[in-house]
């Protein structure tokens, strides 16, 4: 059976290629416009899987998808990460002296900042990256380059002039790979993911913590964010290793349980490294 | 003394509209192309002072700014938190029927996609919230409209069509200002911010944690980050109610110090509510 998996954007987005590179199985990738359509598509079972972006090692966590997270119920099956290796992408036979205009999403922009600088060219603000290039294949315009990924260039036809052109090469996307229904996962070396609420005590959370630390397992990371119309209250994200299923992990979250004003856990998944 | 505060953007952006909130004394706020050229004009006393965004509700963190933090020697001496109203800003005299496209940054843009949507007009990015509302004055269309702050339509003689079309009305920024010297607050409800790394050991957050619940100190906010370049290693930042100077506060940090593999105060500042 091929697997439909929803992401959003149009086809080239780095999502779909966090896709391509973490199910070399035979999959579908099913492009939507935002956030909320990919979780609603898998939701409703229109997709087997949605792969959404949850932190950029540059820009931070994406909390809307945090709040989607919360508002469905959604199960992370899987992890990924992602180098974003941003591309500047043009007609077939252009030259770089050829190109005196650049397009693309603002923050790809502002992250090729330097490289764009130094290639003394206008810059144009575009809705998305992908969107870019085919826009740019459509206009047939031989003075103007994109930024976007590889697949895109792939996808649309076009030509990479220059590969990895962003000014910080340390610029990782995490992706989670969500599900409809909870997979348990075969790999010993898993990652379970958690969000909890807690009474506003002063050392609420440093006793949460210690039903983890006090067993010896690992947080790869925590998070606060303000529940939102809850001014002074907050939700905890917190990743650690270990399974919601069994040994230490599951032990973690039983006493965490008893003192949590809200606990639910997204889903234990196999590690990426 | 006129104080210069620099901030990142166009005249009308944002952060000048917490500027104008934050401090109601005389000002001069001195645009600046990006966020390193606002810690850049501190460091070098071209600027008094510096307002950059650390975290909006709906989007997150800030990390761009939590690294620059890190790579300058400035202090916090301030906080405030923005209400984010996108207005639509069109020229005097145009009607809401006359407009058929809205320019804006794509985050503004998202950010407003039921109105939009419910307008039915065609959008188009720009590289700029406050940039649009220029762009769109020296073009002279009447057609068009743009998404940006009221400040951004008083600064260009523009008129507001209407105001706080976002979606979610949750929507604030939370800006930090920053000194090249560190002020000693004479206020006693006071916030501090830190950041430090704690040696890769399981329960070694939980220990650091010890420093301020032992002594009933309130955390307000948590995250931890990746140190790039070093894998599985963190910057944990934090802020407390409380200062450096004194009191459990103090103590706390000292305890810290003892165990931490770095450790910076990066201010103690008056808390905003």
């Amino acid at each position: 059976m091929v697997l439909r998996i929803g992401f959003q954007g149009e086809h080239g987005a780095y999502s779909e290629m966090a896709i391509r590179a973490m199910l070399d199985t035979d999959v579908e990738t099913v492009p939507h416009h935002a956030f909320d359509d990919v979780f609603e598509a898998v939701q409703s079972g229109t997709d087997d899987r949605g792969l959404v972006p949850i932190e950029n090692t540059l820009a931070g966590s994406i909390h809307r998808n945090y709040d989607l997270l919360l508002r469905h119920d959604l199960h992370i099956v899987g992890e990924t990460p992602l180098r974003v290796e941003h591309c500047l992408i043009a007609h077939p036979g252009v030259a770089l002296s050829d190109v005196h205009v650049v397009r693309s999403h603002p923050q790809a922009l502002a992250q090729c900042e330097h490289t764009l600088k130094d290639l003394g060219v206008e810059i144009e603000a575009a809705y998305d990256t992908a969107g870019s290039v085919r826009d740019l294949r459509d206009s047939g315009a031989k003075d103007a380059a994109a930024i976007a990924s590889r697949l895109a260039a792939e996808v649309y036809g076009m030509q990479v002039l220059c590969e990895g052109i962003e000014d910080d090469h340390q610029n990782f996307t995490r992706f989670l790979l969500l599900s409809r229904d909870s997979v348990q996962p075969d790999a010993a070396d898993v990652k379970t993911s958690i969000v909890f609420a807690l009474s506003n005590k002063p050392a609420a959370l440093f006793r949460a913590l210690a039903c983890f630390a006090l067993r010896d397992v690992d947080l790869t990371k925590i998070e606060s964010r303000p529940i939102p119309g809850s001014p002074w209250e907050y939700h905890f994200y917190l990743d650690f290793i270990g399974s919601q299923y069994d040994g230490v992990g599951r032990l973690a979250l039983g006493q965490l349980a008893e003192m949590a004003t809200y606990l639910r856990v997204l889903g234990t998944y196999p590690r990426a490294h």
